[in-house]
């Protein structure tokens, strides 16, 4: 049970439906259907989940379809929550994205203690003894501050990353400190994993119509009718089956694409409804990967056991005319064994939104290639994507900490994801 | 029964498992998959079916996901025909993609009579009754000699359409002839709508992610980030929702769109699962769905009451930033009215495929649009397309035909789909 003080100050931001379930505001309006909360009884809890696989328990955010309505009706009211909390944001006070955690309505019985991007911007909080501590990719020195503050602040009980690659704030002591107190860290997975399926499957789309042949003819008016390919029936493989790759296998599916994946864990997937084939994460596994799939996808973290594993060897692996698709991290993929496999004609084409330097340096030989189209890891921002992280750890994990509710998107800070 | 002769004439062409079912030799190999032959018990039929509308049982070819295996197992024995296909082919000789009825393996019980342009071509085989009339777009002369055939040949008992759309065969002759002589008339829907849903949401995605400007960037080496759009949560108006549009409307539910559909019988669709609202093909209905939608495809027949539908009225209801995408037929849209909203900027964009005048002349305004998307009407023109809707007519509705089942894909002459 919390202070009164305390609750009676957040009271007034929150609004309480006659329900006993506590509805935040939400300038994004995505958090609760209208018409979900008034079919929905009293205290019933539909989970945002993946009926099919407990696993994909992530928050899927807002979906009205007729396919599916999933949403997560935390039980929020005084007499849950176990426990206050009291949050430091490590972020650039400017950070527009965070300005709901910033600026605007928190739970009852939370609050933000002090913003700031060095250890001295919160020792004025010492004695408040906060508990959460909310990282945000606009504080560009995290993997020096983070384990400061972590050694300082001992009463740290949770640690939510505002992105879905936590390798910004990598750093031996972070994973030490982290291990060693036993802080569990969650981050904001599944907030990108839509638009990038999106991204994938236009991608795939751009090489099966010739799109560049199709705006070439356009210009020239020229009425060239020629073959274009399917996707339907063609093979996907995806490199780091994670949201991210499910949400394009997910998809892909449905264009009839056969669906092979790859992970560190493939027992994990062995049930998955979007995997024809589940591989393991050693190099014959990959090459077999590539050499069978017409589509590369690769969504996979950038950890020490992930750079540079798409290498030569997995290029040469490659199936005639396949392409290869990154979208998860840069550094993943060898990048000079790249641009030789698409000079050489060993790949069709790429399609690339991440990359080992970004902004990717001017005078890279990637800019020129013409089987290439070249993202600026821009195709999971969206107007509201930011934004929408930010409001996953207000409305979704935030109230599950303060009730005592598993987390969501637990992350292993061992392995970087 | 048939006669034996004729029977023994074409067994040799044709394979007959040993469970008693015949399997037809096809290069396209897409007829049957081998694990599903394998695992199928005799005489026990699974349907070329979406489980969920009996109404879209058509062809969907082979599909092999873990998603939904339909398969359709005519019982095709000696014993079950009950008669002959004696075939006239209203084709051009040398129509490639007919070469698997002008010269490949017919099912037994099923031959091929005569092949031309002309009814002069088939006057050879007036005594020989045939009773089934392939109809193929290589006919150019299809309405005045399709008209002079059926009158010529009483005994044709039905007329197959080697193309989606039937508007080129199209006659008050024709249809007063099908109609007085109750000749059943189908067509190859189904065979093009997965390749065109592909496109569909290609085209989508072209306009949300922006491509143009970031193949245009690319060009300048200029990685800027910008905001792009999701289509989950976006509202997609399918004008004609038939087997295409469904299709389309399928992969858009699974991104997480919301579908508005319009058809001439909207009870039709009243319980389909990819639709969330279903009009009727009222003027009030599409200026809503208009009004309402940010992607709008267009996929209805060209018929006597479709064409110039989508009107000067209807662009002016159009939603701000509604991108427009033609994939059905030119005609049913006034293209003057659609430059209109796209020079003033009622419209985002426009992807066509199709136009009211094919080859799009390269006088037309619409080549220059900077906001247009043009194909020369071969989104579904893959390398096996045309070959596949022969492949449906001789390995699903001929055995149909011969065994007395139920044709697939029936049209009706007076509407014209």
């Amino acid at each position: 049970m919390l202070a009164a003080p305390s609750l009676l100050r957040s009271a007034v931001r929150t609004t309480v439906s006659r329900r006993g379930i506590a509805w935040y505001h939400s300038s994004a309006a995505l958090f609760v259907d209208d018409d979900n909360k008034s079919q929905s009884s009293p205290n019933v809890k539909t989970y945002w989940a993946d009926p099919q696989l407990r696993q994909y328990k992530f928050w899927n955010r807002y979906d009205k379809t007729n396919q599916g309505k999933y949403q997560y009706l935390i039980d929020f009211s005084p007499e849950s929550i176990q426990k206050e909390a009291k949050i430091l944001s490590l972020s650039d006070p400017d950070d527009a994205a965070n300005q709901p955690l910033h600026n605007g309505s928190l739970p009852m019985g939370a609050s933000l203690m002090g913003i700031g991007t060095t250890l001295a911007d919160f020792e004025p909080y010492r004695d408040a003894k906060p508990n959460v501590l909310f990282v945000s990719p606009s504080c560009p020195r995290a993997p020096a501050v983070l384990p400061l503050v972590l050694a300082a602040f001992p009463s740290i009980e949770w640690i939510h990353c505002r992105s879905a690659g936590i390798d910004f704030i990598e750093s031996d002591e972070f994973t030490e400190l982290a291990t060693s107190m036993s802080i569990p860290v969650t981050n904001a997975k599944g907030q990108f994993s839509s638009s990038l399926a999106e991204y994938a499957l236009m991608a795939c789309s751009y090489f099966a119509k010739d799109l560049p042949r199709l705006m070439r003819n356009q210009k020239n008016r020229n009425w060239e009718k020629y073959d274009v390919e399917e996707l339907r029936g063609k093979t996907l493989g995806v490199v780091g089956y994670g949201d991210i790759g499910r949400a394009c296998a997910k998809l892909a599916t449905v264009y009839g694409m056969r669906i092979i994946a790859l992970r560190r864990h493939p027992f994990l997937s062995k049930d998955d409804p979007y995997c024809d084939v589940v591989y393991g994460r050693d190099k014959a596994s990959l090459n077999r990967l590539m050499s069978e799939s017409d589509y590369i996808i690769c969504s996979a973290p950038s950890t020490v056991e992930t750079r540079g594993m798409v290498n030569a060897d997995a290029f040469n692996a490659v199936k005639k005319n396949a392409v290869f698709i990154n979208l998860g991290r840069g550094p993943v993929v060898d990048e000079q064994a790249l641009i030789e496999a698409l000079q050489t004609g060993k790949l069709r084409g790429a399609a690339l939104d991440v990359f080992t330097e970004e902004p990717l340096p001017s005078s890279s030989t990637m800019w020129d290639l013409p089987n290439v189209l070249i993202s600026p890891h821009n195709m999971d921002q969206t107007s509201t994507f930011m934004h929408e992280a930010t409001e996953f750890f207000l409305h979704e994990n935030l109230p599950r900490f303060m009730v005592g509710e598993d987390l969501l998107n637990p992350v292993d800070p061992t392995l970087g994801y």
